[in-house]
């Protein structure tokens, strides 16, 4: 079975690059992946149907290998006036600081979101893209119906035994499950208790043990001592994102790769000040001013909206202070590196129980 | 220095039974556990000078294996008139629930609390108890120096870094890192954000590249799976506690037990109700009822004290909804078994990594 995983996704390593949005999964960085054994992956939650299908047709010329992409399920969430204006009193200091004009861009609708995923799906039928995986919850019966029609491998994302078992009674192929190490975004849909966070040598066991479909590790997996450990809980796979946002290939700003490169296992905190959902990321002063604060600010994608600006601006100026500086709980064994040492640092860790010949 | 590390313990197989205090580790527990190959070890931390030396004597009947003991190093804690007459008026209904007498035990002062951990400390120097672990922080100098004098081997908790590095400079010999996945209370010492719980996927490999002592993983390990991953992850040996919690010869009560066999890792949460001090178990209707009001409760060990009629009550009318019944995230990995099937299922499991003979 762990082989065929591999064979599933046309890889030779159990190895998943994390769909990270926002900029992150250049297609140098999803090309480099694929081309040294792993498995690519466009982060496209952000982008437009045209972005995505740019991006998809660009990695098209870097790579013949095996790749896949990432998209955000839309959510539920109301627009409520007085949640905003909170939210954008609260947020105008740090506008100011920057100089900014308090721009706004015009603020997300349910339909609008639900429109762009549909076009996504549809664009990646056409584009022929092999594996498509889900964050924030599952496709409706019918999409996940057409596109195992037109042969797409489906992977979904769960933070729970309830969630893994709903990936799996929704026709998933596989799962990743995302314990409380993982940064950015929770990738949650049935519940938002941080309470309800569980760890990696928790998770994983349970969730082979609760469902038939592979189980992806993700989560504070650095190096070959995490691949391993995954693989002895049960995993067939794991994916990183932390350890290839750090990459010279990554599109991440190299403020952000420097803060995960400085930052203790201790620094990393969990918010929703910058996009109205759980994520975890490095400590720093928005995130600190926010703190008391957080629990009132509009849901996810309307608070991610307003303080995009903020966080547009202080990526440009260099500015840390109001940057979502995304990272898992492994800060300390990330490297600037290339994809492919880190790739090849992890296959000769763990050459044998990667099976490789 | 694997081996050297069970041999400094004095033990065949690298895992350690969690020292849970409040009555689980009956003398027959720690005996079968250090019998079986693991060290057995007894959780003193609520109990009298008296009631952890005749415990000691007791275990000495039952085996000749080595063995060790935890205490709890005292807090500094402020007893706040207003705080507890809040937490008591919040307890009353559940007291009345049960036809109890609002029963006050007298509170705990910092004082007598000191006291009692001094006396423990000659005691088990006394008593030629080989190892001695701590929770909730450090001996001072002194006594650290008094107990390397009588060659007891020392171990430390910690949950985060920080902690990891400030046991090896305190000069404890191995650090138990306590990943979120662990039940009962939270050891941390230096700092109380829930946000800095660390998984183990990321605390093991970052306090073995931080310290030069040897790292023990805590949370969430139940079988051969989690024990072969801890290793992989750099771990010199596991602590168990959920895993031995329901085993045949734990002293923990039925119904706590059958709680944790019937739980899924999704029902463990994080609550402050029952100590006032952040702890993991199964969730109930004393924790949910609390939940609102958990972060105005006193601190340990006074919340601690003001529930324990109640806590008490409960147990011994069976009656889960108002106990404690501390779980690490893994329940669904728990098994009602004997020690010695637990123990070596493992190590049939693990038979390799472990490198038996």
């Amino acid at each position: 079975m762990r082989n065929s995983l591999t064979e599933q996704l046309g890889i030779r390593y159990p190895i998943i690059q994390a769909p990270m949005a926002g900029g992150v999964t250049t297609s140098e960085l999803v090309a480099a992946v694929s081309n040294a054994g792993g498995l690519g992956m466009i982060g496209a939650g952000y982008m437009t149907p045209q972005q995505t299908r740019e991006q998809i047709r660009e990695l098209k010329q870097l790579t013949v290998k095996s790749f896949g992409i990432n998209l955000f399920v839309p959510n539920d969430f109301h627009h409520c006036e007085k949640e905003v204006k909170t939210a954008q009193a609260l947020l105008k200091p740090f506008y100011k600081e920057l100089g900014l004009e308090e721009k706004v861009f015009s603020l997300p609708t349910k339909e609008k979101t639900v429109a762009t995923f549909k076009e996504q799906l549809q664009l990646i039928i056409e584009e022929q893209v092999p594996i498509c995986s889900f964050t924030f919850g599952l496709p409706t019966v019918e999409q996940i119906k057409e596109l195992k029609k037109n042969k797409i491998t489906l992977i979904g994302t769960a933070t729970t035994i309830e969630e893994a078992e709903r990936n799996e009674a929704a026709g998933m192929d596989m799962v990743v499950m995302q314990g409380t190490e993982a940064g950015g975004h929770r990738g949650t849909f049935s519940h938002e208790a941080k309470d309800g966070y569980i760890g990696l040598m928790s998770l994983i066991p349970q969730a082979v043990d609760s469902v038939n479909i592979p189980v992806i590790a993700a989560g504070g997996i650095m190096d070959g001592r995490g691949v391993s450990a995954a693989l002895c809980l049960g995993a067939y796979a794991v994916q990183m994102g932390t350890a290839f946002l750090t990459c010279v290939e990554s599109g991440a700003n190299q403020v952000h790769k420097e803060a995960i490169l400085q930052a203790s296992a201790d620094d990393v905190v969990l918010t929703r000040a910058f996009s109205g959902k759980w994520a975890r990321g490095i400590d720093n002063r928005f995130i600190a001013e926010m703190k008391g604060n957080e629990e009132q600010l509009p849901g996810f994608p309307i608070q991610n909206t307003l303080t995009k600006a903020l966080r547009g601006a202080a990526s440009s100026q260099g500015i840390p202070d109001f940057m979502s500086l995304w990272s898992g709980q492994s800060p300390m064994l990330a490297k600037m590196q290339t994809v492919h040492e880190l790739i090849e640092t992890i296959c000769n860790e763990t050459k044998i129980k990667l099976n490789i010949s």
